[in-house]
């Protein structure tokens, strides 16, 4: 039995709920073909966000490590292709640190790639007729800094990580028009990307590039 | 027990599947506190749309008609408020009539305002955490000409009746970052506005309008 | 030669800038092929905006009336179809009016149609490389109560009114990925449209509809 | 003097027109307060793009080189941040290439970021009232791909390199709702835009950063 640890934010701004912990909270124990999920609640804040999944990862010895946020704005559910090595905050963290432009590691690269199966991630979500996209910028906010900080730390581990970004839920956007999608249906998704993550050790070649 | 006539639409343009059709289906003969649902298949045909709708009022005598259609692009479950005299088809309808700017019905007024509640309506799915928003345009295809014809022809029967427009299904959407909805959250949120739809045969005084 | 009078709001809400006003100023007196444009400042309270209009066709007596008004979050000029008897503000007018779902006039009809040449409009525009497009909804604040209103004084008198959405200015978008359009390009823009509404007393039959 | 060259694509894909060919082509010659723009045409083909830049930053010796591509769907210039070392063509390039999840240089590192000073720029840009802010993804398609290729080309050189993404023209969205910008703004926005890479070697400290 593989272990999945899956590690979701804590609400941040002006939400009292971030539908990434709770989706995370419900899929905590969950058997999957082959593994199951061990969730993590991360909270908001540079640096400790590493720090605390880290801490999770020495305790469970997990075989692959999925960070979850939330995306205002988005309709599906978007795994990250790409982490990069700057912090640029619009708004302050949970300890109230906003900074402009500063590289999370001084040493690291530009930029990490995910090392999920993001394509043979988001194929299995399309075959459910869940709304699924590559996404190839995660912001520069703390979402970011936890993904670039995972895949720098992991780094000659072995461990596969990635990031994947959810929509908000209806009750975050009732009257604005903005996408959302239902609790049951996030908590579905992750579930059949995190199965798809125990299949594909190598990528499939499927198209998901954008234009810009 | 009173009789909710719901009628929704079949696909039409590129669409194999409208799920205004399904969600109808799936809602047919279910209880409500004091009432059911009949439901009742629309061809996308302009006057046919509307007469095969009469023939379901006069076969079921329902109390309450709620018409229903899909609109790309809309996030929310959207109660539209009026309903205009123009036939104006940027794509041919299911049996090819493309009309420019005809007025539907050449004795009828400018338009007519829905005559069910739909104040009451959006409140009570938004207590239920989906997401939903009056609308002050229903276009100016078969769904706002199914509306007016349907307000024109029943004019003097007491019979309230309006237009919702659902958004898509993820099925529909699966890559494209357009806004969907769930089947069932659909068919939850159609049975909750037919409940307040019953419930209210005054509309609440609740602010929903819009800047432009 | 013929008087076109343009009304354009002043600003409103958040904003200390109406692109309407601007434009309409800088159109004052502006010479067309057959007629020229008069200028009037409207204020952003309901009833008051009518009669103001109202008082400078008394003086001026045009022969054609357009109001213009700005749509955040539209890309195009958009003259409206459609004029709706519902005031229903989400923001309060400039006088601190906020009024939920009352009729503007309790003896008016549920709408009115623009008596303006959309059509030829937004043709004209998009043959000068103008973004341009119909809109079959002018909102529930200001905007649509001038624009109804006006059409329910004007009954009788032959004097085409119509009612045109123009987008933000880029100063007033700046960081927030919303469209604007520049003073110049809105200028030249309803300079063209007022042509149009010269030339075409009938409008021209060319499509334009929306699904929904 | 110092030399500024600005490289702009052709068309591609359904479009006849690239604004930003346009644009630089207007702008070849163009005086700047201590410098100048030379312009370059850039074939929409994977490597050939990159070698012909490469080849007129041999003939012209630039001091600066800046990269133009339009982008659907932004109302905003958009200075790209980071550049990745993939290419994932949704569309074919213009010599029919369309290639999955393929390394744009196999020993590159994974991305790399711009050189330009992209606040300033942006800073410049919104002083002026020209609607701009950083991007951080600029695709994966050959918008990308000769940024990152560039960006490759010219380590070690010293010459400061980064990618611009502009709206399409009004001409090019006409009845659509996209979002664009009159091309003499593009023009104007590009050469305030190049002024501020010759005025700021060291970027500013500006916030600019996206939550997701």
């Amino acid at each position: 039995m593989k272990k999945i640890l899956m590690a979701g934010f804590e609400p941040f701004g002006q939400d009292k709920i971030n539908p990434a912990l709770e989706a995370v909270k419900i899929l905590d124990g969950k058997q999957l073909n082959g593994g199951f999920i061990i969730c993590c609640e991360v909270p908001v804040v540079r640096y400790k966000a590493v720090d605390v999944v880290m801490e999770a990862v020495k305790k469970h010895q997990p075989d692959i490590v999925i960070s979850i946020g939330q995306a205002a704005g988005r309709a599906e559910i978007t795994p990250e292709r790409i982490a990069i090595n700057i912090d640029d905050y619009r708004i302050p963290d949970n300890e109230g640190n906003q900074v402009i432009d500063e590289a999370i590691f001084d040493n690291g690269p530009a930029a990490y790639f995910s090392t999920l199966p993001i394509k043979a991630m988001v194929e299995s979500l399309q075959l459910k007729n869940i709304p699924a996209q590559v996404s190839n910028t995660a912001g520069s906010f703390v979402c970011n800094h936890l993904f670039y900080g995972l895949q720098h730390r992991l780094v000659g581990t072995n461990i596969p990580h990635g990031f994947v970004h959810i929509p908000l839920l209806p009750e975050q956007v009732k009257d604005s028009n903005q996408p959302s999608m239902p609790l049951m249906m996030i908590v579905e998704g992750l579930a059949i990307l995190a199965q798809a993550a125990l299949e594909n050790k190598q990528d499939k070649v499927i198209g998901g590039g954008t234009i810009c």
